[in-house]
């Protein structure tokens, strides 16, 4: 292996989006006297994003930003939680709550060592506002956003991989994708990229999560500072 | 003005790509044995990048990374200056000279001055691997690549600006577009956003250059220091 660029997927594998989600919706929505169990919240709208990528995917609708999907989710759960009449402003922030995502731990430092030896991106599905607003939270230190909002599509479509890829004028082998995601990985090595998977243990709450790949990946680590030292960075 | 974003050109605003190119060329050119006037070649591959962006920008010929035109461009000249057979692999380097260019100096004080106040992006015409490298090379704190690779047409099509300003959510109005050329602006405005000019009077070489804006903008610069100090940043 000779890489020369990480990408990364960012939900999941760099930030905690559940108790994100569910401590922005106990701040906006408590404040306007609502009271709901908010994991079950931030599960219920992370439940509604892959068919709306999906509508994208398979062309029933065009590309279309993720904070735009998003907010169409948000204003389907919303009535299921019994929440009715929300302000728009207040709609509007809570869907901002992915822009404001805390990263796991291990992420800030980890990117800070890795970017010393490769070029560093995320090939997220979320949109490029949002990438950057995270990476401002957050210090990620990108040299580029990557990504759907570039390739005109949604992972796990194979264009979004190799718009990547292309951007860097890199071949995918000399590219290595880094998720917390084995499907994710997978579809990675079928257009030639390397492969890291990261633990990420309570991606969905204590417990629930993918602590192993579930396939054979390049590189299977710890966390970002564990995959660091194994990339001899 | 209510700026949350700054835009910069590149070439000539950003980085001193006369005196980049023709080191790199004296070093690369003069290895294989070859003595020209290193300053005049820069201005001659610099001569064809209009032309070559025009054929695009007209609908002649669909969008390709600027890294293309430049190469063509090079092939173009090199015979006028007396030079054939050259390596592929001494061209190839001899074309990655633009992403090696160096900063004018008061570039990384004045970004990182800057960046503490606004999200900051390219918005130039050099496709994004040569801006990652750039960026590399000369310490420039990007949140994100934009610019004519994400519009998928050339500066000064107005495209190039409006998709600058989708990608990072913002209306026109809230961009600044920060440039050494005073058409470069004059078009940015046309298409809603703010203006800064920066003087750049050795751009094309000794004392062959913008000083000064030759028609109204919103903020007058003589550097980038200058232009964060005048900004509050």
């Amino acid at each position: 292996m000779t890489i020369k660029a990480l990408f990364f997927d960012v939900f999941g594998t760099l930030v905690d989006f559940r108790t994100g989600v569910a401590r922005e919706a106990e701040s906006i929505l408590g404040a306007a006297g609502h009271k709901l169990d908010w994991g079950a919240f931030a599960d219920a709208w992370r439940t509604e994003y892959q068919p709306a990528l999906e509508d994208v995917r398979a062309g029933r609708r065009p590309f279309c930003k993720l904070d735009v999907l998003h907010r169409e989710n948000l204003d389907r759960i919303l009535p299921r939680f019994g929440v009715s009449g929300l302000a728009q402003d207040a709609a509007r922030n809570l869907n901002l709550a992915w822009h404001r995502l805390p990263a796991w731990p291990d992420v800030a430092r980890g990117l800070a060592r890795l970017k010393r030896r490769f070029l560093l991106a995320p090939v997220s599905n979320g949109n490029i506002s949002l990438m950057v607003d995270l990476a401002r939270h957050n210090d990620f230190p990108w040299d580029a956003i990557l990504g759907a909002e570039i390739a005109g599509d949604y992972k796990r479509k194979p264009r979004v991989y190799l718009a990547a890829c292309e951007a860097f004028d890199l071949p995918p082998a000399e590219c290595m994708m880094v998720a917390a995601h084995t499907d994710d990985l997978m579809t990675a090595a079928k257009c030639g990229l390397c492969t890291a998977h990261v633990g990420r243990p309570n991606e969905h709450g204590p417990g629930i999560g993918e602590t192993a790949p579930k396939a054979p990946v390049d590189v299977a680590a710890a966390d970002l500072e564990d995959l660091a030292a194994k990339l001899g960075a």
